[in-house]
């Protein structure tokens, strides 16, 4: 590839803009696992998850003159709160598309950190349509979700923060949706230890990356029905799968009520909240699905967006 | 006082044995709380509570001898937990008297560690006693909750820990049960920054340790009917208080709605699961009960010791 993807530049550009999350740590979790696993908790980053790296990062490297017409955006959820707030934090305007069953949580925060907020129909309109149709309409700039070198190197500081602070890993997991947070990821991870192996997760409904690696090619499904809402891409970008398709060493899928295990263990034993999408990488650990594991293991929680009410309804037994 | 009361010493013995738990930090809060906020996270502690600092600090400096035959002790929870967690890291057993009506979560987190459980009334069973009697029945050694140096001393590595981390706080809000947390952070912090004021915070429903100051002695009130378990004890003790009476600027009383408050902004903006008493400090912050803030506060969040049922039926909205 010619493009250029430095995660260190990013992180220097992030540093004193990012938080720099903490890494947590479970004796339970690594005697549940048979491994020692170290948790980069990307849900206490700014806006409550990962994308915030990408999203700064991505608009801060635009020229003053395109910045300042202002940023749009398409995102289930996460994304756009990254944008609005990267569009405070510059002092320009953003629009941010949403589906129209996105959890209220995320509309009202996206609305709180001054975007304005235009739905579309998850299952039926094309967002990147619309998003191009809206910036052209008013000279605003596209801020992709997962799809653009500067969003992937700016994701991938999650990756060099962990790296950083725990030393080598024999495994790297981490959550897959339209596979930018991987793709940063494995570009530092596998630049910084060679032998690391990259692992991915996909919700059992969304296997778009699973299904791409084996077939060589970018394949896409159905719009996936899954709490996982963050991970619901339809197909891997092509960048990413450029990028995961050489470092990945494979995609393993989790299923709801995996995701649900992990949420209610992450709460309970670890006192931290994650979302479905977030977890969905320590719920791979879990229930096994990661096979050989290696003495040390690192897992990407990338994010915490939910409210009490939904937290409570996804966890409770009686909605398994 | 003659005592010796080393922090330093206690953190030295603690080192690889509790967690250095992280230093959380949100823009929303300083925002909200107009002071840059620094919460030392202790629900992230082994247990999940502070307790386990000053449980392990007492029975590891037990003579070997009298460490064999075993640890007793009384707890609305937490001490319980750590005290059983600090007997099976040491190989010895634990008995641990806990109230009929403490939270499943934690007599069952008890019961996980191995220790032996027994329950008492909390409202017409006198704990001190019960635990002595058993004591000198099996010739095992009480770890008391609070009222002793090496419990003070250990308790104190939580906020030499968060100095160490963060450097010069204005202010530092401590939960107050029986005092020793705050007994512990009022030695340490006040030595290394000697013009840190130590506010206190206390269930509106179970002010001992403030009446106990206006008064000058020690004042006992009714066992405090809260929902903040960890802070039911009825009046402060000896040694504890003499500590505070000096050390302590003053103790601020927070209602159980104002704790629940905290509990919903800790989880939706924070993704962190606080129990009640673990919320206190944070909730004196929020509900402005605590007056003339510096710039920079330093919070205790004592513990995340609640199961999700409970978590739910506290904070859902109805309940309060």
């Amino acid at each position: 590839m010619e493009l250029k993807i430095d995660v260190h530049t990013a992180a220097a550009r992030l540093a004193n803009i990012v938080h720099h999350t903490p890494v947590l740590r479970s004796r339970t979790l690594d005697d549940l696992v048979g491994a020692e696993v170290s948790l980069k908790c990307e849900n206490f980053q700014r806006t409550g998850a990962f994308k915030f790296r990408g999203a700064y990062h991505a608009a801060s490297r635009l020229p003053a003159e395109q910045l300042a017409k202002g940023l749009v955006t398409y995102s289930s959820g996460n994304h756009g709160q990254a944008v609005a707030l990267a569009a405070r934090e510059l002092g320009v305007s953003a629009v941010v598309l949403m589906p129209h069953d996105a959890p209220r949580s995320k509309v009202s925060a996206t609305l709180a950190y001054g975007a304005e907020v235009i739905t579309y129909n998850r299952y039926s309109d094309d967002r990147q349509t619309l998003g191009a149709d809206l910036a052209a309409d008013r000279g605003m700039t596209v801020i992709p979700p997962y799809d653009h070198p500067d969003i992937i190197a700016g994701q991938g500081t999650a990756a060099l923060e962990l790296l950083n602070e725990v030393g080598p890993l024999g495994m790297l997991v981490v959550p897959v949706g339209g596979g930018g947070l991987m793709a940063g990821c494995a570009l530092v991870a596998t630049h910084q230890f060679p032998s690391v192996r990259m692992i991915g997760v996909e919700p059992a409904a969304g296997d778009d990356t699973r299904r791409s690696l084996y077939a060589g090619r970018r394949v896409a499904v159905d719009v996936p029905h899954t709490i996982a809402d963050g991970q619901t891409a339809p197909q891997p970008g092509e960048l990413t799968f450029e990028i995961n398709r050489r470092l990945v060493e494979s995609v393993v899928l989790v299923t709801d009520e995996q995701i649900r295990e992990a949420m209610r263990f992450a709460f309970e034993r670890m006192k931290i909240v994650i979302e479905p999408s977030g977890a969905s990488a320590l719920a791979a650990l879990m229930s096994g699905a990661v096979e050989r594991l290696p003495a040390r293991v690192g897992v990407i929680v990338s994010g915490g967006n939910i409210d009490r009410e939904r937290f409570t309804a996804i966890t409770m037994p009686q909605a398994t």
